[in-house]
């Protein structure tokens, strides 16, 4: 596409996670995308994910099912967008599967990466429809919860991707 | 793509409209995807559209204003999801330009063209959240309303750009 991308993250109503990664950005990819590979890192560790289910194309499923260390398990459905392999993934869980409108609306997620040396340039982005929403996914920990989540999956392509 | 469509209407939640054309597919993708040809037929007259935007990509914009007889003006913002030229236009106001959430969410709209002799089987299909949503939506008139309008198309393409 030559045109301007059509998401711009607005800091009112936006949170962004940016890192600089020393593994290739081929293999984010394939962490992020390969439900065997999701389970190892996803999740801030002691909690676990027991299920994940991904078909990646526009209108496909991205579910995850999160388990808590006290056993509690927590669904999360989303619809893919948008497939750059390699640079680009965008879902949202504001559509189901198939572009159904969902019952509870959250938040549009775009992953971007790019070349960095022999590296990865790491971007995460939140869309919100307003600045509660966005105040509420902060006091969740959108910061602490999506780094460390990036430290185990850098960790994880190092020692079994690698 | 290889695979089932991922959209799939369900009779409790989701409204389809069905026709056949006379007039070739091409032509009613380009009335539909074109900002210059849309006030002439895209709301039951006298009805008027008073401005339109679209932007043919995902995550593009696709925006009109209506305005009632009386003078009200309804303006409609809505996010492209899918496009396949002549075959396929997916679009939601669940997600405004650019991905972000929207705060009133109500529809998908899935548009479905395909050949029938030199004519076009066309399938319009809203897809809602819940039965809630879905009778709502009935109760609006959607079947009356895009009923209308295609053939207020028709009749535009047949003496305007065949």
């Amino acid at each position: 596409m030559t045109k301007h991308p059509v998401f711009k993250p607005d800091p009112k109503l936006d949170l962004v996670l940016e890192r600089t990664l020393d593994v290739p950005r081929e293999l984010v990819w394939t962490a992020w995308t390969t439900p065997s590979h999701i389970p190892h890192w996803f999740v801030p560790k002691p909690w676990t994910i027991i299920d994940c289910e991904i078909d990646l194309r526009p209108g496909g499923i991205f579910r995850t099912v999160m388990r808590s260390p006290e056993g509690q398990e927590f669904p999360n459905v989303g619809c893919f967008l948008e497939i750059v392999p390699n640079e680009r993934l965008i879902w949202t869980d504001t559509l189901l599967p198939g572009y159904r409108p969902a019952e509870k609306p959250f938040f549009t997620a775009i992953l971007t990466l790019e070349p960095q040396g022999s590296g990865t340039r790491y971007t995460a982005i939140a869309l919100h429809r307003d600045a509660e929403t966005r105040k509420k996914h902060e006091e969740m920990g959108f910061q602490e919860g999506w780094g460390t989540v990036v430290n185990q999956m850098v960790e994880y392509i190092k020692s079994k991707m690698s």
